[in-house]
């Protein structure tokens, strides 16, 4: 069994009005020296495949559905359990 | 500066029905041999604090807005830059 860990952010100076609502948010109940706020997806993905096969496949769910490279960047780790 | 990165993450148990769309669309792509997969928020805080001040501020920031105790886990790492 393989899990796979991405992290898909946005790119630096792609607009992320979700963290900027978050930072909006904490500086109503009084948060404040917050420079900024990011909100990245984290997908965990759980696979019966082995290692190489694996990775190969989860790049390419990544290139097919869970980055858009125009406005994202991401990290991806995979491990045996 | 100090940056904060917390993983919220549904307990185990949870409906996750995001991670269940997303299993969904891949299956349709045709990746076979996926067993689950979880979908969890992501936030990069940056913040003007000194360390440990910053680290009670997070966790109330955590209970606060960012996590939901009865649904969701979460961890949580903060470090200076």
């Amino acid at each position: 069994m393989l899990k796979a860990t991405i992290i898909v952010r946005y790119k630096q100076g792609v607009d992320d009005p979700e963290g900027k609502s978050i930072k909006h948010s904490l500086e109503l109940l009084n948060f404040k020296d917050i420079q900024e706020v990011r909100v990245a997806k984290y997908y965990e993905i759980y696979l019966d495949k082995p290692l190489e096969e694996g990775k190969r496949e989860v790049e390419e769910m990544i290139r097919k559905l869970l980055v858009n490279p125009v406005i994202h960047d991401y990290e991806m780790r995979v491990e045996e359990l």
